[in-house]
């Protein structure tokens, strides 16, 4: 039997996941484990969803205590405990209880680090002023709702538009408080592309959240005696001043890694902890995993700070493996998430049309909106489909979706895909699950492919949304092809409409010395277009994704 | 341009989906397009939905008018008119119009065939009496609507518990009509194993439909004019005679191959067309798609029959690309698909076990039940997944999964993973989107891989549901490890009771000389079990899916 002295210090996501695979493995592994907070394996990506009542009792955050843990895994769990040093060299841990400061030291033969990451707190005057939160473990989130009942709160301010800036901002909207969000970037939700994120910023507002994107925050003014504001005013770049009764920081995560750094561990340039595809750091006795990482990005191979509960969990069971002797691999991490906001949900997997830019990798962009089900079947939403994939091979780089329904699916779909490394010919081809209830014949995952497809087959060229503001109406005719009553909806400045179903008969009607750039509503009508113009002897492009996906870029914010 | 002569004999699924795919490559080629009944386009798998008034209107079920596509397709369509031959020589088609008879030629120079399915009518006394319909178009459901109307039906025999007889069922239940099941095998739903069937035997008994299974009709008897029973006394071998006001014959489907069958084109031993990977048939002019042709098990690399849209209306496109000549490959058909009924979904991809053990193919199994998202957000209800996989590779090669949310999801991401040819390994390590309302930090799928990895290191070895019944409980100890409570549920006859967090302690009560097969509820803790026991020296096997699956599968019914 493997008698193996395994440390692990912290123990939610991929500490608590690497102790309890450990325990399954070997029986006679020596477990111990460290955790700063008082509680173990809670439920992190909850914590939004108590403060909106979702999750009715605090306790069902709290998965499993650690006396159960303990005993069930036969595992010496000390909570409220801190790591202070490693000392490699004798392979031992020095740990302070942080109720009686008593100091113990624990040998060890694999020392895992699992520490999570730390919500960043810049220092802008007034953060630590009383009604200003992060939310990181229970405690925090139950401060955060006990503040807003004691002081009857009623006008919130988010600071951040990520993750957790969002799932808070729905929630605080469920709880009845009047909600702003500050954001320094231009659009919500950064892990999606711009014209993705404008779906969000239109549900934000319909849902009557006030966003104010490009802006920071100067300081949080501490509110004279007199006035009814209870956290502070949010001073804002722009000039603008916010009153709040609780403000939340969503501003991001940072790896705690300076246990690691003390112990002298390789620390990677994003302020992560270094490892290798066994998750093994710089020193050979000691594996890390969760938060505290830096990951290879799955497609573009970059190291990524990606701080989500899958990896994390997923690389608990890894390091396990491998601390009692396995040799198992981690494949990097494709950054797939997911959100609910409001009726919407947006999910992403891989690379961003951005990322690639910067990273100059080459690649073609699909945008198209199928219905989540059949149409005819009642229920069906559209949703907002874009993919990236490499020109020529068609390999598969990124995926991004929004819509009401199916949303989840589709990108884990994707993101199988993605993993297996397929290409736009093989998603095309994929044979999923049809019932009206629950997809189309030509589920919405192939339709992207298909239409990927007929890029990489020459049988169209597409013209970006953001092309458009560019485009010289001179030399080029917008061609709007819906039906006339559609454009009720809005339409492209400088269009000009031509029904699709009149567009054989009317061809003469069209300037054949001029680039052509046909939209409809979702692009798959301009598609049939272009098609009847180029086989005419037109040099006519469609715009991807259409007058949905400009629009959704371009309504003013 | 490509003036090509296309000839399409079938306008729907994939029919329909050749000829736009068709004209959309090809502006100039002739097309011309043969439907025997009187719409095209329609939405075949919508029809059951028609009957119980989930879709309200038939106009609904007509996804496009023969006009209208045949102006936006600038094709011929000519519905109500049936090809009743072929000369190959002189590639044509004799097209007889049923409503006035008249005959007419068109030459081809790439013909498609995509006839579909008959439903099978075998011939049993009385199949034919008013009040007995199959479900084949939009007439035939409209049919049966009015059917049920005019004669004020309570009583409705469905023949068939496969898709159609199912979705039936339900709508027929939702119609407020008393349904009864017959079935000539132990099981509904065939293209599911026995024991996943079994949480639809439960379901259809809760609501309220009776199901005759391993039973037969001899015959359908003419009600006597004094009786109140509209269609027939539907007599079965069993000796039940069952009154119906409606009689729907969900018994199967046969390919309509005759035509091509005198043409003189390659027919299988199915009784389907026989094509080459290109779709094309045994005659070079000639492809053919979707129900009425042979296709490749993806899995397996059997011929079968798979009259799905979804292969049918993927198949009308690479059939169009390659009648204009291009050289697209079909992959097979891995026979992936869908069912709701009532509360729950069931659905497949890939071989069945039934499958495997008649191939004689080796393989693993794995049942598990884990919930549809994090259990500590409202809503979560559990899945049953069963996947089946190749010993040492791990090579995927099938998937069933039962439940009441997140079905389509995960069976399509396995439907995914099969088609990319992953193993287990890949499984588990899958990157799925992970909010709380969406799913779990390790999803169902990954957890199914890693169970699955478990086997295959070696960690673990499982007994099937099936095999209890035959284990010598002289030899063998039954070790239930559920917390004594838990035991209201249900016990497997024999079972010893020692609850998992006792077992530590407990150690020299259970035999080491006996095999032990433990289970818990759902087969995690009795895994935990199992652990404990083998590196304590026990000889111990887990329960694959513990609980849950054997009495899903053990259920007197």
């Amino acid at each position: 039997m493997n008698s193996k002295k395994i440390v692990i210090i912290g123990g939610v996501a991929g500490g608590a996941s690497a102790a309890a695979r450990a325990r399954r493995i070997s029986e006679s592994a020596e477990i111990t484990l460290f955790e700063r907070g008082p509680h173990v394996s809670f439920a992190n990506c909850g914590l939004p969803y108590f403060i909106g009542g979702e999750i009715a009792k605090s306790e069902s955050l709290l998965l499993e205590s650690p006396e159960v843990l303990s005993k069930r895994l036969h595992i010496n769990i000390n909570i409220l405990t801190e790591v202070i040093s490693i000392d490699r060299e004798a392979r031992t841990v020095t740990a302070r209880d942080r109720l009686t400061g008593g100091i113990t030291h624990t040998p060890y033969d694999a020392l895992l680090l699992s520490p999570g990451a730390k919500p960043v707190k810049p220092p802008i005057p007034g953060i630590n002023l009383p009604g200003h939160f992060t939310l990181r473990n229970v405690p925090e989130t139950i401060a955060v709702s006990e503040w807003i009942d004691t002081y009857s709160a009623k006008r919130a301010v988010v600071v951040g538009g990520g993750y957790i800036g969002l799932e808070m901002a729905e929630q605080l909207v469920r709880r009845g408080l009047n909600v702003t969000i500050v954001e320094a970037a231009p659009q919500v939700m950064g892990v999606v592309d711009y014209e993705m994120a404008g779906y969000l910023h239109r549900s934000l507002l319909a849902h009557g959240v006030a966003v104010h994107l490009n802006d920071s925050v100067v300081c949080f003014e501490e509110p004279d005696q007199t006035s009814d504001v209870m956290a502070s005013v949010v001073v804002l770049k722009s000039g603008d001043r916010l009153p709040a009764d609780v403000v939340v920081l969503g501003i991001g995560v940072r790896p705690e890694s300076s246990l690691a750094k003390e112990a002298g561990l390789e620390i990677g340039s994003l302020g992560g902890i270094r490892v290798d595809s066994h998750l093994r750091t710089s020193d050979p006795h000691i594996w890390a995993v969760g938060d505290a990482i830096e990951v290879k990005n799955g497609v573009t191979g970059e190291w990524q700070l990606i701080p989500l509960a899958g990896p994390a969990n997923r690389q608990g069971r890894i390091a396990a493996d491998n601390m009692l002797g396995a040799n198992r691999t981690y494949s990097g991490t494709l950054g797939t998430g997911i959100l609910r906001l409001f009726d919407l949900t947006v999910a992403c997997t891989g690379a961003t049309e951005r990322s690639l830019l910067r990273l100059g990798i080459p690649h073609e962009t699909v945008h198209l909106h199928p219905n989540s089900h059949a149409g005819y079947y009642p229920g069906a939403k559209a949703l907002a489909i874009k993919i990236l994939f490499k020109a020529v091979t068609g390999e598969l780089l990124g995926a991004q979706i929004v819509g009401q329904d199916g949303v989840d699916k589709r990108i884990d779909v994707l993101a199988a895909a993605l993993r297996a490394g397929l290409t736009v010919h093989d998603v095309a081809d994929m044979e999923l699950a049809y019932a009206p209830p629950f997809g189309s014949a030509k589920d919405p995952v192939n339709i992207a492919g298909m239409i990927a497809e007929n890029i990489l087959d020459g049988y169209i060229d597409t013209v970006q949304w953001h092309e458009i503001a560019g485009l010289d109406l001179e030399k080029t005719i917008l061609l709007d092809v819906r039906q006339p009553g559609e454009l009720e909806e809005g339409k492209i400045p400088g269009s000009v409409n031509i029904p699709l179903s009149e567009l054989r008969d009317r061809l003469s009607d069209i300037p054949r010395d001029k680039q052509i750039v046909a939209y409809c509503r979702s692009g798959q009508r301009s598609y049939s277009a272009c098609r009847i113009l180029m086989q005419h002897g037109f040099d006519c492009k469609n715009l991807s994704g259409a007058f949905l996906t400009w629009s959704a870029a371009s309504d003013s914010f």
